[in-house]
């Protein structure tokens, strides 16, 4: 049976932010589930989420936040589940709070942090870690490349017409 | 019956910089306890730590870690007590990861961040808290104030033998 | 009788910005003045303001400015009832002047900092500040820490109907 | 059949700093290759080594560079296996260079990317996503995440002789 | 012969930033491309591009691109021809990722980096690159830097009647 | 009679960095005293030094502090005699706090920033003030300007020997 | 006779940004030029404009100029006045290139920086250069601050019908 | 007859990180001259190099500064040759005050920014703008490329044994 993926936010607000990956795990048919959920105003529901995530078929976690974005470290310390880490940007610093505040973590517990506001790409990364185990979505990660590529191609041949 | 002071460090290696946190309360009288508690490797600690600081006696949380330092904003989200973080440098980046890791944090959950590698401070913040429902601990601070000015108008003496 | 909080910004600019701490200082019963207070334009009554707010009844100060933001350390510098520190925004460097400003304290002098623009973080940390001697006040806090909780957790319910 | 990792280095010079990659992987005893490939001055074997490194048994690649630091998202550019990049301080900028080139990719084409100079946390991430489909990898995880937390217990039982 | 110029955008979005660069090289007369090329979703078509940039006529290349902005590296890496990268600001980090990613080449293989969106500068450092062998272009160099010295003053008349 | 220069630090710990500016100012034949006096520690001396330096004689205050470096601002803020600011690095951030600090003053009260740790440069700036009204004074740094030349075209000479 | 005041721009799109600096010179009855001056576009003005402007009557220079703003240091590198530089924010880096260009002058050639934007203060402190000879405005300088403080006070007051 | 090859440092300090960019021009067989011209403390001898430079049979400057790095920015104003600019490392800021301040020149004026002390790659930048009108010169910068990938080959290879 096929791994879900959870999308988890620390704030209602960052669900414009995160729908491309929503999306993107849409178009690749997998499974997800999509949550708010704050490390820091709901800490217990942010540790049993992860405890709780590999029985419940759950095979990522792509956690997004601003600011001080302890989110997709607090669940990664409850987890051997890959944490994707999306940085939020949000009011100040540019987003580069939430980068530090994702990306800078101690050794023994790893976030995979994508670029700020990147949340299509935590989508792509949490199909290439299921596709391993899953050759149907490595065919469909295959083609999605080849479509990045033949559209390029294309806005190549379209800005001929522009210059 | 007056207040414990909790200090608490990410990691082992952050004793070093936190000896001033120790010494400067044990110089105003004040109890401590001081533990090595990871918000990413023993959250559950961190949590229950937290969660029973208050019944357990302890009235301000001192926090220090570096880098994606999320100890301070973990025990806060445990917590009413007011949470002081300490950011840590560490080998890259010069402490602002810490600092940003630390001090950003989102609306409802506040951490009294210091400076830098600046335990002597938290320590002294700590004592600024207590010290509005314990007298003589505030008239220490005041002797304390009055001692920091001291020392410089001595270094100021000093100086005019160094020029 | 219980201690008031002082709001003291450096400009009349920064009262928006500081309206919520005003706010969640009211919801939480607490007394409160708010000032116009320059570390620069009137550092005399920054000066007395300071020195005289312990016996006018204060037991918090509350602290906000923009760019080299002064505020808050040359308060602290004149008491030693603890201050918070809110670095404002302001149209250069996204708040990063004001925080380093703020936060970056020598040692003697802390400044309990919170987050760019972190006005009701500020008030709810001086809210903790207060409870440690007003049971009343700490159980208004554990409420309004479950209350932010259970508003979590409905904006979670909400989200499933946005996805 | 088990999935190889393979460390892939910009320059010789990056070896001392991906050891504990090595050492990590050993541990979990993760079949791996180490390559020294750059992306500016090896470029092809750079394209050909993503491009066939499915096909020769890798499932993960660990990229490791600094500077500008183009590797991890040049070998992600030829493949769909997850890429790790490990952004390298060098002599100057304190590893912010290296960061921003490895996380902020453009959508499409994710890298995974851990701390700055994080070798272990990528081999740890690397040995989460080939859990995925490896049952006693997982509880060679789960066991490590135990260890890490017995360890800080201990550092903590330490300290109390130490202050 | 004369050389042509190739502009190449990592994203049809740069063309805004770079039609300066493009309106810049017809100003002086010089021939060039301008293309759609990701070093990231057409790794393939990036490295032809620039293997056989020299024998198809191009003297410079330049290569605009944001983020994480490997364009101009991945094309350097292909050529010997000078490469001149014209970090584009994004979304997020206000053009500093691009920046860095653009201009921290390691030692073997460079890039000539102008100001972020800097496209008409580009133009310009080629123009100065092609004229070390076309008299007449250098000639055009020496009008137009006359005329810019001559427009700037004529604005200083004009401030004066604005002041 | 000559305007006296006053050299003011915030710590004993800035001899040092500071001695440029005191033996510069001693080789221009300036006055000068130098004094110990710290924004937060001694706040009063700060305010009453500022307030009483043109009375006393002094033309130009120089002030040099690190990390949240007030100093100069605060002696601004009690004095309308034209005050130079010496950013000081310290053990983090390399200097830029105290930088931001000194130079990000509001409207109305100035700070003339130098170069962190810029000793020298400050009291070159001094000297450049009171040469106003010192013709004496005006042909030494017109002087000391033609030497600085002379030895740059020293040490060109000198260079030709060493490659 | 009183020294004039040049307020020297690198580009007429400075003009708005330095208003506040001509308005403020005005209003201290300082008389005063403006010219547009580029380091770069007109390098032989900037050398002859500096090298005369002392024996033309000013006494100070202002120098406003944003992204590599080497007009205050070219300015600088030619006379022995004090020049007084003005970091001017443009679209990227949100003025951080220009301040470091601004005040980071290497040892021997000041330029006294202030604020991003910081056109008033760039004025106030010309007039405090010139008040150490002119006591006229010296007394203009006091009644601005007191001005300063009274207003300030003022704005307190109306903060009390608005919260 | 072959164009020369300036290379001029702001500072005799600067020769150690500028040796690479002269060995690599004699590797190149390219002739040069070495000079110390400072922008600010010499600035009429780098007004006249720069502009007597063509007609010295020089045809690329390269310019290596530290802090506000104005040298590359003030040559370039003087001449439409190509100039290049090392950003030189100092004691403070890490390089980043030195990469601002060469490489975000204004529009109309370019400077080639290479990498923070990145001399060689200036020196084989340098190589590739002449090679455009030297058949020999491409020969050697194609063969120098194919020594890279060599060498990087063999640190491949020797990494084997190490790991």
């Amino acid at each position: 049976m096929a791994y879900k993926v959870a999308v988890i936010m620390g704030s209602d607000s960052d669900l414009e932010v995160m729908r491309p990956a929503i999306k993107t795990l849409a178009e690749f048919g997998i499974e997800y589930e999509a949550h708010v959920i704050s490390a820091h105003r709901t800490p217990d529901r942010a540790a049993s989420f992860a405890r709780e995530a590999k029985e419940k078929g759950f095979g990522v976690i792509i956690a997004a936040a601003g600011k001080a974005a302890h989110l997709a470290g607090v669940l990664a310390a409850h987890t051997t589940l890959p944490v994707i880490g999306v940085p939020v940007k949000s009011s100040t610093l540019d987003g580069l709070d939430a980068l530090l505040s994702t990306v800078q973590m101690p050794a023994g517990v790893p976030v995979a942090t994508v670029a700020i506001d990147g949340a299509a790409n935590a989508a792509i990364l949490a199909a290439q870690m299921l596709a391993l185990s899953d050759r149907a979505l490595a065919e469909k990660l295959a083609a999605h490349k080849k479509r990045l590529a033949e559209e390029t191609v294309k806005k190549d041949e379209a800005l001929q017409s522009k210059i």
